[in-house]
């Protein structure tokens, strides 16, 4: 129970899943006035006993505030919540993950109705909203107006890094992200295979491990500048064609130790077009791959 | 050129490509009295004129002192080298790159020969090499008493982690943190190839990707617990359901930016296919995918 603080901006949070209910308790910690909803109307009534303003629709939820948050399951559940509500004036954020192109529409659709919004890509687990320091944060992108006046209230949950006026950037900087955490946990899964049925502790390989990847998570910074200037072979240490010649040795382990390579091969064979395609001479890295990839 | 410091241990070193050099130039750095040899003699002469003593035959080469370091381009070449060479009372030191399987084999046929035998797996490049604080250094697996003996030799070139008796242990190590760092860089091709057509510098991207990668890799100590405790819902904060069910917000966004999937969809089937086969109410995260890849 805490009490509301003059001067704090009232909100409305509309979704009170495990993001939704972490939200809430943050900003009701930092003495905002919080009105809430929730489809499934318990959930409201627990946080109503914490000191929100239950509403019992939508619609009244979005009428009680200027400041309207949605955090719920995708994209289709923002459209059915917001379907018979008013959204002149508003300013409205969507922290519900969803595409870049969902995003867009959705920013369209707000605006058509006489809503300024930006949209949201949370990079944190719920125990890390609120909790200073636990490397999460939330991606905003969309009216930078709406950012700029709000800023304060949005830090409550968690660290904000606006990344643009393109409402479908927050998405895709959210989902390249993960994309990438993707692959390095394929990764891990298959270093962790390999030692299955050998006398080695996972738990000591895994700081092998993390020290390892984050020494080399740097390597992105070169990549990046070789994107960025076209000349993919500035900086390379390692030509491609040395690293074709080292998968052999990853498949070679995997096949000994009696482990599926499937996470490993279509990176290693894109590496093996790329060298293909290549000219003779050519010093190249894997940056080439990255051209493989997109249509 | 470099006087030989009394008292530093003379060795012998097969092998002058990148990696052999640059190994070479840290032991006649730091005094230790060095005979090389190479298969193309412009190399050996190379190292000869910086002080070290270029061996007419790998035979010769390895009769020149007790510790002898082989840094050739695989196992093949490390047969072919060692024919003819007489190995009784030799401590032979392999950093040729080779698999568990290779690195056993040659252990037992240099003890055969009379020798004692330690395989190394070198996580660095040639720049890191006598690069202190550069995050590179050698596993090393095998003779136990041969690495201690020879410690203060070993670490001239870089940092060193013993990893057990068994020979396989340092490649399996190796190989183990290279795949890993495979599936990273396979989700980092990704992730840049979905901004390829959006106005986002890579560069821009760049720190937030080497942030979160680096945020996100300590998962992997939650991984090793559970793995150890063979209770794989231990500390899952997003459940395998979730998680499977945030793929397709991955694949969706790969598809409006024209970008293939195939880097991340063998992942992402595993977690399907696992969250299949577990039984209902089921709270794992992922690290039920690695049983799929173990034979
Ligand atoms: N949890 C995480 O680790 C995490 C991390 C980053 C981002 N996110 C994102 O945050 C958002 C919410 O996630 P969560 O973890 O809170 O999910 P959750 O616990 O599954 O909650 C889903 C919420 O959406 C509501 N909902 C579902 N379908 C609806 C519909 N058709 N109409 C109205 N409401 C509907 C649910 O209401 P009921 O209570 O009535 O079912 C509930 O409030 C998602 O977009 C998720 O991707 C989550
Ligand atoms: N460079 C790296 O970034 C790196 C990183 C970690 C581990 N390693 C490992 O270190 C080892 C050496 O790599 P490197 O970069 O030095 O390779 P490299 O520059 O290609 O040199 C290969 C060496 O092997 C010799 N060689 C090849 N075939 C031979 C044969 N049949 N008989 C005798 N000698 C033969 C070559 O002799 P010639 O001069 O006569 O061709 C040369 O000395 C490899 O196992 C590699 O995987 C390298």
């Amino acid at each position: 129970m805490t009490d509301n603080t003059p001067g704090k901006q009232p909100l409305t949070l509309l979704g009170l899943g495990a993001m939704g209910t972490a939200l809430a308790r943050t900003w009701l910690a930092a003495g905002h006035p919080l009105t809430v909803w929730n489809r499934s109307p318990a959930r409201a009534d627990a946080l109503a006993a914490e000191g929100a303003s239950a509403a019992g629709t939508a619609a009244e939820a979005v009428a009680a505030n200027r400041l309207v948050v949605l955090c719920l399951l995708d994209d289709a559940s923002v459209g059915q919540t917001l379907a018979g509500a008013d959204l002149a004036g508003k300013d409205l954020i969507n922290l519900t993950t969803s595409t870049p192109g969902q995003a867009r529409a959705l920013a369209a659709w707000a605006q058509e109705r006489g809503a300024r919004f930006l949209d949201g890509g949370v990079m944190a687990v719920p125990p890390m909203i609120g909790a200073a320091g636990s490397g999460g944060y939330i991606f905003y992108s969309g009216s930078r107006a709406l950012f700029d006046a709000h800023r304060e209230t949005l830090v409550v949950p968690a660290g904000t890094t606006y990344v643009g006026e393109d409402p479908g950037f927050a998405a895709l900087h959210d989902v390249a992200l993960l994309s990438a955490m993707t692959g390095m946990f394929a990764g891990v899964a298959h270093a962790f295979a390999l030692i299955r049925k050998e006398n080695i502790e996972p738990r000591a390989l895994a700081p092998l491990l993390a020290d390892w990847l984050t020494a080399m998570s740097p390597a992105v910074h070169t990549t990046a500048a070789q994107l960025d200037s076209g000349d993919y072979s500035a900086g390379v240490v390692s030509n491609l064609a040395m690293q074709v010649a080292g998968s052999a040795t990853l498949l070679r382990t995997a096949g000994e130790q009696g482990v599926s390579a499937e996470l490993l091969t279509p990176y290693l064979a894109l590496m093996e077009l790329r060298l293909a395609e290549a000219e003779r001479g050519n010093e190249e890295g894997t940056t080439g791959v990255i051209d493989l990839l997109v249509r």
